[in-house]
């Protein structure tokens, strides 16, 4: 089964295999491979162990955003969000509900932020402290550019949080060249090609020791997080770990370095998205957005208006054909998504296209231009 | 290798072998295995349907208790914590970084927690909603009777918070007999026998319906994953779940099952402990609790009063010889702990005291009683 999903993503053998083992987290056999892990993980976002740290936390991302929302931003604190999606909005509820101040932004869904709205906001609200921005939004499918926003967040003086979830080794990250990230926040289930279990937070060193004591968290609080690393070890764990998560990444992150890192990747999943959505025009469906718009990531594509659609029973079509993608969908009207991303070729995708076409001669469907 | 540490534990293979598959965790094939070993676990608390719901939390036992803590008690609200040990100590923690007030109730580490002195600190504090307990006490291996501190708490018109996170599956529970339980949080890397990476709660419906709002996390709320449940199915996840850790515990609960449930693996933890206290003072060691205050979960031994002694050497040589210990200790006076569950028999614990001994001989030590 081709999961193409926008993650959990379809692994390697070897990755799932590196999940049948027993580990003891705090034994020193085990704690060179988290410290490992962190060291590579830091290496892709462009840190260098002086300035920035890489912070496990178990669960998945929505406790990693809400984690870095707490460990950075003051309780009461404003936090400037791009409206980009689904995942903005969650971002939004995560910081609310941690008693922080979201102020959102409106911008279109269907293309990338644009920095001169985030300056004008910011220039607007100067009490706002922070921006935080969805990287890869996975209910649009767009790109929004972490060093483009980040300039302006930096010439205004504030900081940046980026939820790099959907993005984290896939598109380009240099965290040492953007002095304003307090943090990245990612999990290794989606460009990494790894599962779910651990998340992980990219964060600068001296912010952590400056932002110390306000998360209103112990589970959450990044800087306790770090204060345990440096006082137990890098490859000391808080609280119980998942191993199994951690040794799988490992193996992952060997498969990724043998492509060739994050450039191979990106190019892999470029590729995958161009035939799937050159792919789906060819059968005479329409993609959400417009090409120069559409990130590598996840493609989103109209319902067709066809009084014979009906979302379940095509994902049921195509898993009789061995491909698998979400029963539901975030756009504002009805499509449905197909993640570019995990252990998959250029050629799966073509594989994945021609099964569309029999499930929508399955279902009957003629009329396949967007409802 | 015999992983004899309080968790993660030893596993079957087979248990291992369910993690090695990719999972949709929203694709209607997962969604009945989740909502099946929801279930499972309800019934294991003695639960019912009409009155409980077994809420699933990505992550640990720290985060499932904070989120019950959050859940259940008004921020500024008040909880008695009896003074068990290490893992009070957290949850102390956990309730005070997350804007609850902890009060401690000191009591002896060394044997269970009296009810009259939980009954005391009640009628003198009227203002404390809720009593917090922790079943098995890893930092002691003393077991504290919910049920009998559960009668002083519904007798005072209280709400009890249960901390099983060592003890679900392998000590008894009947939440339909303690309607003044909140909750009981564990995750299933313990006497489940499965891996970490899910974290569970099991929790009364109308209370979680009466509390929603208060959490201050939308992460760690269980009236929001409750919510979610039921408008999306029990087999939904708020968040991207650990699927494989759901897939293994779903294998796990098959072999309880098959074991005779708690009763069965009571008695299998209970001649393990056994044999492993009574082998200890064979070889000339000294348990640090007396026999009638020993849980079958974990046994802390006494440091030998011998200069050679040196933990982190009697663990390295008890690894050369097959069995993995904890290298560190949570007692006031020095000790070594192991722990007596996970997929291990009595003969195992034989064969770990077969190899201390040896371990003893090999580090030269021969003053073994307590230092």
């Amino acid at each position: 089964m081709l999961l193409l999903i926008p993650g959990p993503v379809t692994t390697r053998p070897e990755v799932r295999a590196a999940l049948a083992h027993d580990f003891a987290p705090w034994d020193n056999d085990f704690r060179p491979l988290l410290a490992g892990v962190r060291a590579r993980l830091l290496r892709i976002a462009g840190g260098t162990p002086d300035r920035h740290t890489v912070l496990p936390l178990q669960g998945c991302g929505h406790f990693i955003t809400e984690a870095a929302v707490r460990s950075f931003i003051l309780p009461g604190g404003k936090l400037l969000i791009p409206d980009t999606g689904p995942y903005s909005d969650r971002m939004v509820r995560l910081a609310r509900e941690a008693g922080r101040v979201p102020v959102t932004l409106p911008i279109s869904q269907t293309m990338p932020t644009p920095p001169d709205a985030v300056a004008a906001a910011l220039e607007g609200e100067p009490d706002i402290s922070h921006v935080g921005v969805v990287y890869s939004e996975t209910g649009s499918g767009v790109v929004h550019d972490p060093a483009m926003i980040g300039a302006v967040v930096r010439a205004a003086g504030r900081r940046l949080i980026v939820d790099a979830v959907s993005a984290f080794g896939a598109l380009p990250l240099d965290v040492a060249a953007q002095p304003e990230i307090d943090a990245v926040v990612f999990t290794p289930n989606k460009c990494l090609e790894s599962v779910p279990g651990m998340a992980f937070a990219v964060a600068r060193i001296d912010r952590l020791e400056a932002c110390a004591g306000h998360a209103g968290s112990w589970s959450f609080d990044l800087a306790s997080v770090h204060a345990h690393s440096l006082r137990a070890g890098p490859g000391s764990s808080r609280f119980t770990p998942a191993p199994q998560a951690i040794n799988a990444l490992k193996v992952a992150l060997d498969f990724f370095d043998a492509e060739g890192g994050q450039p191979a990747r990106l190019a892999r999943y470029t590729e995958n998205m161009r035939v799937l959505y050159d792919g789906v025009l060819s059968i005479g469906l329409e993609p959400c957005l417009a090409p120069e718009h559409q990130g590598p990531i996840i493609v989103n594509v109209h319902a067709p208006d066809d009084p014979a659609w009906d979302l379940q029973r095509f994902v049921d079509a195509l898993k009789r054909r061995g491909v698998l993608i979400s029963n539901f969908y975030n756009t504002p009207t009805p499509s449905f998504r197909v993640g570019c991303i995990g252990a998959i070729m250029p050629d799966d995708m073509s594989r994945a296209v021609g099964a569309m076409a029999e499930a929508l001669n399955e279902l009957g469907i003629n009329r396949r231009r967007a409802a």
